[in-house]
């Protein structure tokens, strides 16, 4: 993008009067194209105003902390995880839910975030690991729950399979085999934990 | 336990003619013993030595660094997992087997294992990685795939129950719970995860 931002924020201001969610945004914008150059330690609040082509005060005046800012920015940048899909059958459902999630596990904000828990020190980590949770896994499992209640009431789901372990079961093993198989959930992958894992898992007893 | 040893050494070594694996022994539970006082961080040669009655030689000639050492010592200290259970139903031996992943992972060596990761910087976290795949993973799969394949021979499970995605689920639950709920795994968890979750997805379809 324009990385001559900073020289040149100065001539071109006068021309950007944005106010409000715009500038926010411009702002925003720039905190996650910092992220993805220089990273977490690279990162700073001068370099970010010259990159959204404002001043300093202005990005002070809405974020106190070059923390604040970036949790804000990665939260904001994550696709939306908001509806539950309904394409007729538990196992179609499954699957678009899964790729959602594992597109914004892997988008732009998605590896932001990883590096950032990697670079920054415990307390930092902590809060970044909040934004996953809040910002991908907690709506994950509030969509799997409408989706499997769904299959419950087309007799698809055995009745009691809604439960905590069976909720977490996706998210566990998204984490733990990106963790430690570096998998990249690819379409096949995901087919395949939905068919040998979620499937057995949630049909009906002797249906 | 001692810790008057780094000054009590000298006077002692000439009664401790230890060799081989004893004085092995000596110095790996001495690691283990300052690794819980003073951390990684903490860590030196030399209290090792001083720890285990013994000079810095006789530790550097078996361990060329502390990185080394640790790894051992983690490594040395793991409740082994190396016999399935075998109580006459999956629901037990899956019940036995996860109570056993669980104490090696809040083992001493285990805490050890996970503040060291947190402590130490990036490339010697992913050795001691290795060591919690190696010592604790990957032991509790190979006797998972066991358990499970008893259960198929005694036609308590689905004749397609093992593979990777059912073998996984289990190590991968256990990691996510202790990492997002900081769930520490009691007796009543583990039947918890074993009913709700494994013995739904493990029986004979239709059985």
């Amino acid at each position: 993008m324009d990385t001559s931002g900073w020289t040149a924020a100065p001539a071109r201001t006068a021309s950007l009067r944005r106010r409000g969610a715009v500038l926010e945004r411009a702002i925003l914008d720039a905190a996650l194209e910092q992220l993805g150059t220089v990273g977490w330690n690279g990162l700073t609040m001068e370099g970010v105003a010259a990159g959204a082509q404002t001043g300093k005060a202005a990005v002070y005046r809405r974020w106190p902390s070059k923390e604040d800012l970036v949790a804000d920015a990665l939260q904001a940048g994550l696709p939306r995880l908001d509806a539950a899909p309904d394409r007729g059958s538990v196992r179609s459902d499954l699957i678009v839910l899964c790729t959602q999630a594992r597109d914004a596990m892997f988008s732009r904000p998605g590896f932001a975030l990883r590096s950032v828990i990697h670079e920054c020190d415990h307390a930092q980590a902590e809060r970044f690991h909040a934004v996953i949770v809040e910002g991908v896994v907690e709506p994950t499992i509030k969509l799997l729950r409408e989706v499997i209640e769904h299959g419950i009431e087309r007799g698809e789901v055995r009745p009691d399979g809604v439960n905590g372990y069976v909720l977490d079961a996706i998210p566990a093993m998204m984490m733990y085999r990106s963790k430690m198989c570096a998998s990249e959930w690819t379409d096949r992958d995901i087919e395949e934990m939905i068919d040998q894992l979620m499937v057995p898992l949630l049909r009906p007893h002797g249906g």
